[in-house]
């Protein structure tokens, strides 16, 4: 990771949080609105786009486009914007815009601030219950209803003992499912359906692993910078960078990581 | 239902907020608490008992015992209590407890009142977001982050267009299964894991089923009360009442129940 000074560190904190913020305001009023709408953007699949994503996405681009003019900008909805400084903002306005269609409070906004080494600074942002998980540069937290707290994962524990979230069932190739099917038949417990969520509930200590597949960098980003700030790690499930999306592994330690990936490969 | 007077029904709503405040403050400091245990309940399971499960349901026979020493009480963690009054307060102090050990925002505390007929009253509760879903006689409501707002279940659509939302892969027998993937075969998206949340999702307008099977009594009459309320239907996968547990078919209408229990029988 490249040097880079506090006052730009808080900066890049400011800058993600005004970004959170504008994100918030803009999804907020769709959030459980008998008017959503959706439209399908892939014609074999399910993945809606709604009001609330377009308008997030558009309102954090106003502030970048202020704040930040000359960092580039790589978002779900709107594709790429280059820029000059060598730092990129990438954003998926509404992860988990099924969760998003069916009132469930596990989607979130996700902003990442990456140079050429991958994400340094990433925020998971739940607006309904207003929870904002964060983190970079060795650290992570959340501020949410309990107050702020430091993010930290969990210890080593064995397999067995393990909490696993996936997305499984409904994503991944049949290789790709049996390979995640040989990890959650070992682990204790396996949960289902819960977006980036799960990724933060890895940083927050509550969970072991995450293992998802089909991943655009946008989804991984964020949850990559949070999760390595509290401690744990995330790579794809041959042990490489994670960054551009594909498969992803998310681990609390070193333990549990290197015990899954001996599964997955 | 009996006729119940408006000083009736008014008394026990404010013992049932007195309950879920009551449960609230008991389970909020073991959420997401590095210190949390877990016991086994089960052998052959995974159905852990939180300190916060049995002080939460103390907390609530306590108050029960003061606001109203006649009712029965039949409770997850500590049984039956009988009564003279006729009426029961059937509690969950934490449903999903699997997803509260996980660190997600979607267990709640349930809390029906029932009589001869069965449940006329219910409170779905999430402590941490703050929110509580309550219905009966005919009305229901949500009060939570974006303040109180009517619950109203959601019009007619065709299966082909409805979310479902179910427990399902994790229990069941084989045959339940079988049943529960034709109508998931058929539906537009099915979601998973989100415990009692699911149901005040069908309350709220957001989904369209919930189809669960292995209900205890205490899972599934708060939900009953709060989803009638708000218009929907639930029963069993027969058609008949379900508040004695079992299977259950939660409805935003009687269309989608119809059509849904065609494929379950």
């Amino acid at each position: 990771m490249a040097g880079y000074s506090d006052e730009a560190m808080q900066e890049f904190r400011r800058v993600a949080f005004a970004l959170a913020d504008a994100a918030r305001s803009a999804i907020l009023p769709h959030f459980r609105s008998a008017s959503l709408t959706a439209d399908n953007k892939l014609a074999a699949g399910f993945d809606p786009v709604t009001i609330a994503d377009q308008a997030a996405e558009d309102a954090m681009r106003d502030v970048l486009s202020k704040m930040r003019p000359d960092d580039a900008v790589l978002g779900e909805e709107f594709g790429e914007m280059p820029g000059t400084s060598g730092l990129t903002w990438v954003l998926d306005p509404i992860d988990g815009t099924r969760g998003f269609l069916s009132g469930t409070p596990t989607w979130g906004v996700l902003i990442a601030l990456a140079d050429e080494t991958g994400p340094i600074l990433g925020v998971i942002d739940q607006p309904y219950i207003g929870e904002r998980f964060h983190g970079g540069f060795g650290a992570a937290e959340c501020i949410g209803p309990q107050g702020t707290r430091r993010l930290a994962c969990r210890a080593a524990r064995d397999l067995s003992e393990a909490i696993v979230f996936t997305t499984f069932p409904e994503i991944g190739s049949d290789a790709e499912r049996t390979a995640f099917q040989r990890v959650s038949a070992t682990a204790r417990l396996t949960r289902y359906g819960m977006d980036c969520y799960a990724y933060a509930l890895v940083a927050a200590g509550q969970v072991d692993l995450v293992i998802e597949a089909g991943l655009n960098a946008y989804d991984i980003q964020a949850p990559i910078a949070v999760i390595e700030g509290a401690g744990g790690i995330v790579t794809d499930w041959q042990g490489n960078p994670a960054h551009n999306g594909g498969c992803a592994l998310a681990a609390a330690n070193p333990e549990i990581h290197a015990a899954a990936l001996a599964l997955l490969g």
